[in-house]
């Protein structure tokens, strides 16, 4: 058997490595346009921001200890230009000599990934991306000599690439089209990061368009022109299906290589894997591109098993991602209120904001915490969360439970390692249960912080049952202060008609309106209380 | 309704709490034997080491702010010295007068806990133990004043209590009666833990037995004499049930409170929650006591339900439990290896030693991990992880996991967050996914660290797969060294025969052996390498 994998880094690296476990016999080719395969590509930022000192840290496999190792053929600055699936054969460039040949194949894996996007601006020809090592080797020779830099994006590359400019001691700007920092997340979460990134100095431009980049300037579409010796684009990514295209296969409505469950491409003995490709989205069951290095992983160790006639079956994406910034870390996994609501799925939402662990025990700092919940199944649609800390525990055991089916509510019963360092003993994901379970059987209703302008519009009375101290030190306007304490005295101080009931982050307000509920009030608990609200409409934190 | 509610600490102030934002109407009466409600018993220890420096952070609430925001009548230093199911009423001591009273209820709910357990011991009334506030303010007295302490039992406590020592800069010595640091890990995953306690200067006693305690020393049953200003006894704890005894509650094989699932025990009206009942063992449907605060908490909260009409049932328990000591966290879920084999279950075993993130990202460490698993249906029994680093995180993942039915092979498709600062493309959670797979579909056979020595004797082929120089400074006695990268050439050096094969952790291994598999041998690859043969047999770690 002969294999050819169009790729060397982490899918196609994956899948030939599995390949020769499974098969001593299997010729297997690489082919890499780039000059070096299996490298670090989650680590290019922070090489360019000195975190990662040494470059060869970058390069994990080259291709002499690969054949010594897995003895493949790896061939680095060799592109396939074309494919013809029909006479199983590539046609090969080398890079450097400009020689073409003839590579013929039994099974092929197209493990291209994706590129970074440019847009065509005046301009643009000077802007950087990065992607591969040649970008990370352009860009380290920049950094060192420029003062200024716009990152253009602020999705997580983008963000990413900010924090280590500033690392750099360059004064960056970074322009965002859209509304917010981290267009995945939804709004009230991304806020913390955006003031995380401006407090370390970098100039936030959201909702602004770059429109020209001049010799050290770029020009925004407002005509504002910020100082940029350095331009990169981190505006997103799109699958490199040019080979695929070429060859006829099937592509989807996102521009990658569609696949069906074992990675298998519209072309018999062609398949694909990684940034290239869609996957099927695990809620909606519609194809989505996904380019994350796990699952470009997952999926190389996957396709060799097919190719080796193992059972095995590409699952479903939930799309987990995390991000880093300085003292901030900021994860999700599966839906965002923005995506249910575009999609028009019925959901719930809950904020919390607990302490990362228990707050007797020293250096607990807070997390933000989202669930999205189908209020007619309980079922997890997502999860969202940002803070200092135990941000990524949470994430990944909320990804778990969803991929176990545990459901909402059920979250409250997860046996969690708790000592005062890790955690606490209700810990922050069986407080998501908590108050899912709540919901669920109406003990308790919430108003979200969108719904707060209409309510004072209604007349709804805005109760504030946190202390008199954190009253005095900001509230949402109009809201009386009865504190928690003397809500059983002083009720009747409260008028007729709707409450909505606040607290710092929705437990004293949970307990209020119980209380409230109970004594005849039509309560209802503004969910994640002053704190989401907050960092929705960006009032000053308390 | 009224609600006697006896102990006012995690499973009954849960209870309490809960119950008055379900029933605003409900007289809600909790009995405490202590001075204290709601205080933090798992930070006791660090009070103890001053890493908590204020002894007002442990007490989380008070009888008073209990009554002003939840309208509970806490009766402190009250102790319900008999119960009557009959007619439901409780005779309650007040400590301090002698006065007795009766008090009827509706429902009560037992939340007495569990008691430290002293043997007795000649000089036994000399030594403290550690589950109240009384106990700590006793220990913190006592600590400032001593140079020398003997802590009884290494379990989760007695560790805990050791290092808090250590802090205090007490010369401390830990004696054990069982072969190894807490029991309930297994061998080669407590060992680390054992390293670390002697590396920080604490002497362990293990197989050692305390029969003495003199006034400023202690005596081990082979007649040697150690230090011990202070004597503290953390050989475990046994439920607080003498009130349900004498009540004629029915009472389990270990000690505790029999309750059904919604936590009923065999008096009606009468429930029982926390350290004094019995859970039900997820794996086995056994009976089992969980002395777990998180178990307390939670089916405090649960009681409440019950008692409130709302459909509630209290889950199986897998006893999820974590300790950090000084630089180390060990942690497990569900079944160790030894339990396993004492019930006579069939399972496999996989141990991995990956970094807890990206190597190639600055300060990544290692961490061990176990993970057993059915053979039959490719379920999760357990999980065991010990190390620097991301062991809080992996085990909840595991935990979760367990709960949420997903069986070890589909541990690979967890979408776990992955950037370089917080894990891996291939996450640790995924690998043990990997490994479990290649076990289950007979890709990979694998051989336990403990059928080493029965290899040798048999005259099996040990082959050291790693480097020369990792060779050179230690293998297992009698190991050959081929290097993997060799291995295609030098093939034809191995004897006919089984071979077990081994590198540092399994992973060149897992290559080595697949290797030698196809070109026909009968090989295996020992399980967790040289690294966890080390950490079972004691030989000095690379």
């Amino acid at each position: 058997m002969k294999v050819v994998i169009v790729g060397g880094v982490a899918g196609g690296m994956s899948a030939a490595t599995r390949l020769r476990r499974l098969s001593e016999t299997a010729e297997i080719i690489v082919l890499e346009r780039g000059d070096h395969v299996s490298f670090a590509n989650c680590g290019l930022p922070y090489y360019v921001g000195g975190v990662i000192p040494k470059r060869e840290s970058l390069l994990l496999q080259t291709p002499e200890s690969l054949a010594a190792r897995f003895r493949l053929d790896v061939r680095v600055r060799s592109e396939a230009i074309t494919l013809d699936p029909e006479s199983r054969t590539v046609v090969v460039r080398e890079l450097d000599s400009g020689r073409e040949y003839l590579e013929s194949f039994d099974e092929l894996v197209l493990s291209t990934g994706a590129s970074a996007i440019v847009p065509p601006l005046p301009g643009a020809d000077r802007a950087l991306v990065l992607r591969d090592v040649a970008d990370v080797d352009r860009m380290s020779a920049a950094v060192s000599e420029v003062g200024s830099a716009v990152v253009v994006g602020a999705g997580f590359i983008g963000v990413e690439m900010a924090e280590n400019l500033v690392r750099r001691g360059i004064s960056t700007t970074v322009v965002e089209r859209g509304p917010q920092v981290l267009a995945p997340l939804d709004t009230e979460m991304a806020a913390p990061v955006a003031a995380e990134l401006r407090e370390h100095g970098i100039r936030l431009e959201l909702g602004a368009e770059l429109v020209r980049i001049g010799a050290d300037t770029a020009t925004l579409a407002d005509r504002r022109v910020v100082p940029a010796d350095l331009v990169i684009m981190a505006i997103g990514v799109r699958p490199e299906s040019a080979l695929a295209r070429g060859a006829g296969l099937d592509i989807g409505s996102a521009g990658g290589v569609v696949v069906d469950d074992r990675l298998r491409t519209s072309a018999p003995h062609v398949y694909a894997v990684g940034d290239v490709v869609e996957k099927t989205d695990a809620l909606s069951g519609e194809p989505m591109p996904v380019p994350l290095a796990n699952a470009a992983n997952r999926q190389g160790r996957l396709v060799a098993d097919v190719i080796a006639g193992l059972p095995a079956v590409d699952p479903p994406a939930s799309g987990t991602a995390i991000l880093g910034v300085f003292g901030l870390t900021a994860a999700m996994t599966g839906w965002s209120e923005k995506r249910l609501r575009a999609a028009g799925r019925r959901f719930r939402a809950l904020h919390s904001h607990p302490l990362a662990h228990a707050g007797y025990y020293p250096g607990a700092r807070g997390i933000s915490l989202k669930l999205l919940v189908d209020p007619d199944t309980d079922e997890i649609l997502g999860a969202q969360a940002v803070g200092a800390d135990g941000v990524d525990k949470r994430i990944d055991v909320l990804a778990t439970a969803m991929a176990g089916g545990i459901t909402a509510s059920r979250l409250m019963d997860l046996e969690l390692a708790y000592a005062p360092q890790f955690g606490s003993a209700k810990d922050p994901v069986n407080m998501l249960g908590y108050m899912a379970d709540n919901l669920r059987t109406g003990v308790l209703r919430t108003a979200q912080w969108s719904e707060v302008d209409d309510a004072i519009v209604a007349g709804t009375c805005l109760l504030d049952v946190r202390s008199p101290e954190e009253y005095a030190e900001g509230s949402i306007p109009g809201a009386v202060n009865i504190p928690l304490d003397e809500l059983r005295d002083r009720a009747a101080e409260i008028p007729a008609g709707p409450v909505l009931v606040f607290c710092r982050v929705g437990q004293r307000g949970n307990s209020a309106t119980r209380l409230l509920t109970q004594l005849g009030h039509d309560a209802v608990n503004l969910d994640g209380g002053y704190l989401t609200w907050c960092a929705a409409t960006a009032a000053p934190h308390p």
